[in-house]
């Protein structure tokens, strides 16, 4: 009576297998340290939490329009003139349930099966497997330091020759999960002009946006209003069981995304929208998480390489190392599993991030304690010798 | 730049428009009354309450397990032992972002773009949203007073000579909406082995579970393991906006499932998962929210025909009445406009459940308190004379 549908075989995301074998592992009373999953260490703002308690006073938790809160939606819009100087109309800000929701609901308006959309490699392997799920074709573009480990015109128009295909889309993460690149604005407007003049969507994940250390920050919005631009509270505001971020959207896009977001999701919660919204105020608390972050990076920037773990990309924003472990392992999969069976650290295989290259390579997340990163990386040191 | 796919041309769902058109009046001050959504008046259980407080006490609220929280799947494993003497694996149960999470997880996982799902007219609009949007072949089949208002082997027989197609999925709603209809052990029993005979897969919602007045409540699980269970928290547990609910998998779906629930949701949010563990043993407070359901719905019963809305269906289960307003109009959408405009009372127009005739009835929610019954049906009864 069951057959498993073709399109569901999509590659395990392994930084959750690893979490949840962390889970059964600490469970059993085990000191576990996760660096396997972007997960910052610090809670949620105190204003967040303390706009969530009070909600839960006032009662019911109900079903918001689906495209979010009024009031989340016009302080986000307030966000962006504040943090970047330019004017957006609140009402292309659309709430989703976290980013995942963000990137299905981009997807299934912007693309039809068999589409082709290009990513960069290394990269977020969630977009891999739901681009794949949704019949779209991916297009892995590899970057590296000849392309300053981010996407470019120069890149894309090769991946296309080489795949002989038109591109509809892009997709562009700065900074850029596993390998911490901050796209400047000027290589940004770059890859935004040359998808324009393509007929190319251009989406920018921005979720990683406020940690960033030295590099400048830039949004597509800066640039102009066709991109299509990915938000989260769960990474610079601390978020991420609450399931809550965001779309800016170029205005004729906004009823197709809002017709799909009530069929597929209803609206995000309404308890994580009421508690992101006064997140957004809480830039003193979160800009101590970030220099948190940033004490973590100059840590592991040093620590890693000295414990043969060689950098593969600079650390200039988000909150990972991506580490070349060539010289420890050829299938790094395996090694993830011995080092969390060994000495109880959690950290990622590259074959998320790559599958071409990733069994050399492994990443590891520095979004929790200075002292957790002290102590996973005593433990690597010792196991290692 | 931007293109617009194809597959995002979904209907809207009109309840989600209304209910953002009544947000917007309740903002300016109106006295809106909504009947539109399915929403409980009650708040989540003072347990639920609760137990989010001393979560939000405790500090971070992360990611957790793709599939959820062990002890909320293992108590709703026992759940079922209690409620309908079932012995479930827990590791079969899969706790998603809401039973929206839940359809887009079995449709994705069971079924490849083409394939044909049979769903019943009237029926969920969402169903038809996300299958279409997903690149399934929707088959509605009518349902009416000739088949129990439920899908049967005989019309699902006949819907697949009519179509020329073999069905891959059917979905059965009991207790339905917009119907309340509530299918019996027997009829469930025939409709399961008639999908199993066929090499059909069955869905089998459940999410209005808890709130049946009188009819007998049987989970396709006391029939079978083959079938594919779906389940919320949002309606008895009176947890909408909290976007919590569950499946219950056949063994070989659960594997397929974690991997798309990893990247496509991540995990469900975890202060909803620990609520709605709580919620479970709420039983006395969530049967007294049932018996005010019992006793809208008695009123309506009679009240809604007097004012020229004869029922459509019988009202066993859930909290709507699904009514005739063919005398009144023959265009149910812009009925509903005008209802809202002149009376701030939201009720859905049929058009939602039903493309071929819904364009005569209206289904009005019973879900909020007795004093919105009688004033909503004070003023629509001034309205229409």
């Amino acid at each position: 009576m069951i057959s498993i549908s073709r399109r569901s075989a999509v590659e395990p995301f392994h930084a959750m297998d690893i979490l949840a074998e962390a889970t059964r592992r600490r469970a059993e009373g085990r000191p576990v340290i996760s660096m396997a999953v972007g997960q910052p260490g610090h809670p949620a703002p105190q204003a967040a939490l303390a706009a969530a308690r009070v909600a839960l006073e006032g009662g019911r938790i109900g079903y918001t329009d689906a495209l979010g809160m009024t009031g989340l939606r016009q302080e986000l819009a307030e966000e962006y003139r504040r943090r970047h100087g330019v004017a957006i109309d609140w009402n292309r800000i659309v709430v989703t349930t976290g980013s995942s929701a963000g990137f299905n609901l981009a997807f299934l308006s912007l693309f039809d099966a068999g589409d082709a959309v290009a990513i960069a490699r290394p990269g977020y392997p969630a977009y891999r497997a739901i681009l794949s799920a949704l019949g779209l074709r991916v297009i892995e573009v590899a970057v590296g330091a000849e392309t300053g480990y981010t996407l470019t015109p120069d890149s894309l128009e090769r991946a296309q020759e080489e795949a002989g295909v038109r591109l509809k889309g892009v997709l562009l993460a700065s900074p850029a999960n596993p390998t911490g690149t901050v796209t400047t604005r000027a290589q940004l407007a770059d890859v935004y002009a040359y998808c324009k003049g393509q007929g190319i969507t251009l989406i920018s994940d921005e979720i990683y946006h406020g940690l960033t250390y030295g590099a400048e920050e830039a949004t597509a919005l800066e640039i102009g209003d066709e991109a299509v631009i990915i938000n989260s509270f769960s990474k610079y505001y601390c978020m991420t069981g609450w399931r809550i971020g965001w779309m800016v959207l170029p205005e004729e896009l906004v009823r197709p995304v809002e017709c799909l977001t009530q069929s597929l999701y209803i609206s995000a919660p309404e308890l994580s929208q009421i508690a992101a919204r006064a997140a957004l105020s809480a830039t003193a608390e979160l800009d101590s998480y970030k220099a948190a972050c940033r004490a973590n990076r100059d840590f592991l920037a040093t620590r890693l390489p000295e414990l043969g773990l060689p950098l593969l990309s600079p650390m200039d924003g988000a909150f990972y190392a991506y580490v070349d472990a060539g010289s420890l392992t050829n299938d790094s999969m395996a090694f993830a599993r011995r080092i969390l069976a060994e000495t109880d650290v959690a950290v990622t295989p590259g074959r998320d991030f790559d599958p071409l290259d990733g069994h050399l390579a492994l990443r590891l997340s520095y979004a929790g304690t200075m002292q957790e990163m002290i102590e996973a990386t005593e433990r690597l040191a010792k196991w290692l010798s």
